[in-house]
C-alpha cells in the first residue's frame, strides 16, 4: 500500500481540487509517491466533524495515513447574529474539538504527521459584496463573520498546535502580511482564489518536505531508468519491494 | 470503502492534477462520492505499462475500482527515427497491449467501467519549437512524433474499444475539430494546456455521468440537512450505511 495524505476540513478543503486548488497541488507534487485523499465537507464546523471521526479514521485501519491536514474554523467562527449562526461553535469548544480530532488520529498511529491549519482572514467588505450578488436587496445587513472574531479562532488553533507539539499554519496572519490580501487571496471574502490556494499549498508542502516526504521513493522506475532493449531489468529491481 | 476511479496512463495522466488538470477536475466533481486515484507514469508506453498491471490492479483486491481510464499511446507512437525511439511500440502491439490491460481489469471485476482514451493529436511545429527551446541548435531536426502516425494509434485504440464494447474518447479527432487546436489545446505540441485538459475532463465526466456516477450518494450529510440544535439526527440516519 502506498502512503496516504488525508485532507480533512470544510469547504476550503472540499474545493481544493478545483483549478489552482491547494489539494490538487499537493497531489501533483507527490504523485507516484503518495496518494492524497480528499475529505472536505462544505459548511462543516468542528462539532459536526466529530461525527465523522470514526468513519474517516477507523481505529482498525491497517494503514493509517502518513499525514493529515486539519483545516476547520471558518464556520465555527460564524457569528451567532448572522446568517451562519447554525454553524457557530464557541471558540473554547472549537479548540477542544480540534484536540479530540488530533487525539483520535494520534491514537490510530503516533507516527501520523498532523498539521493544523487556521481559517483564513475574513474580508468583511468582500462578504457584503458577495451577499448582495447572491440576494440583492434581501442580503442581510449584519455580517456573517468578522476578521477579528475569526482571528481569535486562528489564535486558539495555533495555541493548541504549540501545546501538542504539532506543526501549524497560521493562514490568518500569513495572508494579512500581504498588501491587498482581501482581493488577492479571497474570492468572496472567505474562500480562496488560486493565489490564496498557492499560499496554502506552499506552506503545506514546506512542512511535508521538512518531514522528508519529497525523499520518499517513486513507486515504479522513471522512464529514463528503463532500458528499451531490456525493460524487465528496471522493473525486476524496483517492483519487488512494491 | 468509498468507490474509486483509477486514472492509468502516461505523462498526460501524471500531470492531470496540475492547475487546470483533467484528473483534478474529475476528483472535484465527484468529491464526497468517489476517490480518484492517480496512476500516471510519464514517458511510459503500453509495453512498460504491462509490468505494472499486477501491482496496480492486484487480482486479490477486495475492492476493485468502479472505473478506470486507460490513456496511453502518445509514447507508443514515438517514431523509431526520433529522440523518443526507445519508447516506440508498433501499432499492432499497442493494440494488443491495450487489450491485455483491459482483460486484466475485467478479470478483476466485470463491473468495472473501463474507458479507453486515444492520444491527443501532435502539433509538429509545436514539437520543433519546444525542442529548440530546450536544446537550441542541438535540437534534433527529425521529428519525434507525427500527427499522422499518432492518428493510426488513435484509430486502433477506438477500434479496440468497439471490439470490446467499451466507451472511448477519440481525443485525436475531437481536438482537431477545433480551429487553432495546435496552440489552444497543446502546450508543447503534445502535452495539454488547461483548455486541452478541459476537453478531456468534459468527455470523461460525460461518460461517467451516463454510467450514473453523478447519482452516487454523498458520503455524509450536506450541511443544509444538519439541524443545528440536533446535529446527531442527520448523522445517525446517514452514517449507519457508511
Amino acid at each position: 500500500m502506498r502512503p496516504q495524505i488525508l485532507l480533512f476540513g470544510d469547504s476550503i478543503t472540499q474545493q481544493s481540487f478545483r483549478s489552482g486548488g491547494w489539494g490538487a497541488a499537493v497531489a501533483d507534487i507527490y504523485s507516484r509517491k503518495v496518494d492524497v485523499v480528499l475529505r472536505g465537507y462544505g459548511g462543516y464546523n468542528t462539532r459536526w466533524a466529530l461525527f465523522l471521526l470514526h468513519h474517516i479514521f477507523p481505529l482498525v485501519s491497517a494503514t493509517p495515513p502518513v499525514a493529515v491536514t486539519i483545516f476547520f474554523g471558518a464556520n465555527d467562527a460564524a457569528l451567532l447574529g448572522g446568517t451562519g449562526k447554525k454553524q457557530h461553535v464557541p471558540v473554547n469548544e472549537y479548540k477542544e474539538n480540534l484536540r479530540r480530532i488530533v487525539q483520535h488520529i494520534k491514537n490510530l498511529s503516533r507516527n501520523t504527521l498532523v498539521v493544523l491549519i487556521t481559517p483564513p482572514p475574513i474580508d468583511q467588505q468582500g462578504r457584503r459584496e458577495f451577499a448582495r450578488s447572491q440576494y440583492g436587496d434581501k442580503a442581510s445587513e449584519s455580517p456573517d463573520r468578522t476578521n477579528e472574531v475569526t482571528g481569535a479562532y486562528a489564535e486558539e488553533c495555533v495555541n493548541l498546535a504549540k501545546e501538542l507539539g504539532l506543526p501549524s499554519i497560521n493562514l490568518w496572519s500569513k495572508m494579512q502580511e500581504n498588501e491587498g490580501w482581501q482581493k488577492k487571496f479571497l474570492s468572496d471574502g472567505l474562500h480562496l482564489t488560486p493565489e490564496g490556494n498557492a499560499v496554502v499549498s506552499q506552506e503545506v508542502i514546506k512542512i511535508f518536505d521538512e518531514a522528508g516526504f519529497s525523499d520518499l521513493p517513486y513507486d515504479f522506475p522513471q522512464h529514463s531508468e528503463i532500458d528499451g532493449e531490456n525493460p524487465e531489468k528496471a522493473f525486476l529491481q524496483q517492483c519487488a519491494a512494491v
